[in-house]
């Protein structure tokens, strides 16, 4: 197909008004889907179900060492949850705290206790005139919450598919001692599904803050959440990294099961250095006695070990990928070619990171929901839900079934075409 | 038995040397045994075994409204949850909000939200030159932990058996608007077990603080957790109260199911007003996506309504009735008539609250370790620490077997008397 920006203006007419009664046709179908949001559908749900067996009441709920898990204590996790988890996370389970079931919640409460309590003994973030977080964008609109609710100033950074833009942050951080932290999703990024080269990562662990309390928030989301058996990203592991390069206490790395067996029932936990360590059992130790062991007994049961979770991430990509395909495939018969959009094509993680032309995001996304399918808000990729270009949107696959999927997308795409013709036209 | 103040030198000597030779035997003994901290045992833990099987592979984990407790969402806990967990408070449903696993960390955070952000609009605590909490004493140390760890200065109220000192409540609050806060453990107060009268929890509701930000956190950790059927203690519910005495959203009430179920595994919640809870899901949606919501349903379908509770409450008392008599009945064959000792007889709750001679209560901590048997530290029922007469000592009777109960409840005695003995004779 032509060119949406080589049609004539009589073309354009022509094109809205065939878009517009198509899209009247979806109006007419009373659709009710929801791609707004990265939640695993029902059959990704089912294949965690026997974990639900993997304690009863039969079963001993005592840790290798001993210890009666249905009781008080054990303030950073059991070891076995720290074996497993660190697998997952490619950390010595000695580095890591298991925590309870959001690692979300672990990274607010480690901003939280920045402020109140300061890292390391530095100044609380509270008696400060101002602190700054980099945000590499589009980017994770739930991190951008945590820091808007502390009054942390946010500065965008640009990504590219190798990661964000070094050069600006090596400068930024090297200059100005304000800038406290960087929010990161380094493998299957949300929402681009971008994975950071190792120059990058090679580059973040040789960072020389002027801060001595930065820390770059490394949020491990999709550390094992693979589509393909054949194409997987790799990292270099960002705390050895660190370490090597004389930097170890620079990262906070998170990760949970969320996406690996159930969304708010599952183990989130963190890694990071024995110092850093340290500083959060300090706090850590007055704010609990201690978090769900026997949900880190019934996830080390049910996985036995790192082998049955990629085993299990198998089934759930086997799940998903083809939503992943269809969309792609959706876009791809629907917008190559006319010049109105890109689009990402991941190899993991819960996202794709479309974009449109230039002040059609919102638009778009308005259509969309008009005609019965939820997408996520056009401008929450951006810190402050200000996408300065308005043309991102992120778009989620796996929560709808695949019929629905496709109906969305192909709905989607009708969307991106009436709003960027429309506005061509406008533009004329 | 005579009155060790009232005997002669000699007969001192003599009594200490035959309590040393007691003693020594004791230590012979090769004790291990932990009095020291409010933990169920074993027993206790397998009353609740069955809740493991409340949920399995073939269940249905939906919610009576569809939602899906396996996935994202559902941000202040599943409505029958909140049911349950409101007739076990005796609050509104629409009133709570169902947290993770620990009460603790509810409250920790709810100071911990009000140092960064202030409570319903008012100046952040951490704004201010000086935050001060009334605690009640002897109290609850890790509620202390939290107060000292926010740097927040603790003033000691004197507790009687019908509650704090309310005179000097009243008039600490109306003149000091410093004072934000007061720790309260109203029912089988941690350590008396006392339970605060009517007269006390109406007076509570009437407080009219100087500071609008002025809250009490009650701590309702022991509202169903009774030992005797026909001896119960009964409050006035203060929300109730607070709101029919035009002060709705004076209180914070928490409360677990960490002694109900199991600890570290069990459902926490927060009852307040309105505007209370409004102040507090603003800061929650950037905190989490949600708590876990399995578990939520799992205690439900493990109870299936309140009285379900009261009657596993009730197998739970019988395991620990006789352990607080044992101590009881040790206590009063060995110490009465000396003259040298107090302690409560509580109608519920974890603790006895005991009290020995001025100077004596570190040495007979002391004492008991050095023969096998740990007791709370002397001093971590007042703020900081500092037991101001090093009097009390906190005796947790549930944890032990009735016979390693009764062996250390004896030995504890046996130190008492020693220590005592020595002081009057060094004082004389």
């Amino acid at each position: 197909m032509k060119a949406y920006q080589e049609m004539s203006k009589e073309e354009l007419v022509q094109e809205v008004e065939s878009l517009k009664a198509q899209y009247k046709k979806y109006q007419d179908m009373d659709l009710h889907l929801d791609m707004s949001r990265g939640k695993p559908c029902r059959e990704q749900l089912d294949l965690s179900m026997d974990m639900m067996d993997a304690l009863n009441s039969e079963a001993d709920l005592s840790c290798e060492d001993g210890t009666d898990c249905r009781n008080y204590g054990v303030l950073t996790g059991i070891d076995e949850a720290k074996v497993l988890i660190g697998d997952m996370m490619e950390n010595n389970p000695d580095n890591i705290i298991i925590f309870g079931n959001s690692s979300l919640n672990v990274m607010y409460d480690t901003i939280a206790r920045a402020m109140t309590h300061g890292i390391m003994g530095n100044l609380p973030w509270c008696k400060l005139d101002q602190v700054k977080f980099l945000c590499p964008v589009p980017g994770y609109d739930r991190h951008f919450s945590i820091t808007e609710y502390f009054g942390i100033e946010m500065i965008p950074v640009a990504m590219t598919p190798e990661g964000p833009d070094m050069d600006f942050i090596e400068k930024a951080v090297a200059e100005d001692d304000a800038i406290k932290g960087i929010w990161c999703v380094p493998k299957y990024s949300n929402p681009q599904g971008y994975s950071y080269s190792d120059e990058t990562v090679a580059r973040f662990a040789r960072l020389k803050p002027k801060a001595r309390d930065f820390r770059i928030f490394w949020d491990n989301a999709y550390g094992i959440h693979h589509l393909y058996d054949d194409k997987q990203d790799y990292l270099i592991e960002i705390l050895a990294e660190c370490k090597k390069s004389g930097n170890p206490d620079l990262v906070y790395k998170f990760a949970s099961t969320s996406k690996i067996t159930f969304p708010g029932s599952g183990i989130a936990a963190l890694a990071t250095s024995p110092n850093n360590l340290e500083d959060i059992m300090n706090q850590m130790k007055n704010q609990t006695i201690g978090h769900d062991k026997v949900n880190q007994l019934r996830h080390v049961r049910f996985f036995g070990d790192i082998h049955g979770m990629v085993e299990h991430m198998k089934k759930h990509a086997d799940i998903i990928r083809p939503k992943f395909e269809a969309v792609e495939e959706i876009f791809d018969a629907e917008l190559s070619g006319l010049e109105i959009a890109d689009w990402t094509k991941p190899n993991g993680g819960y996202f794709i990171s479309f974009d449109g032309l230039d002040g059609t995001a919102k638009a778009i996304v308005d259509k969309a929901k008009k005609a019965g399918v939820v997408l996520t808000d056009a401008g929450s990729t951006w810190p402050y839900h200000k996408d300065p270009k308005d043309s991102n949107i992120r778009i989620a696959p796996t929560y709808p079934t695949l019929e629905d999927l496709k109906v969305a997308a192909k709905l989607f795409t009708l969307c991106v075409k009436l709003v960027s013709a429309k506005k061509l036209l406008a533009d004329m």
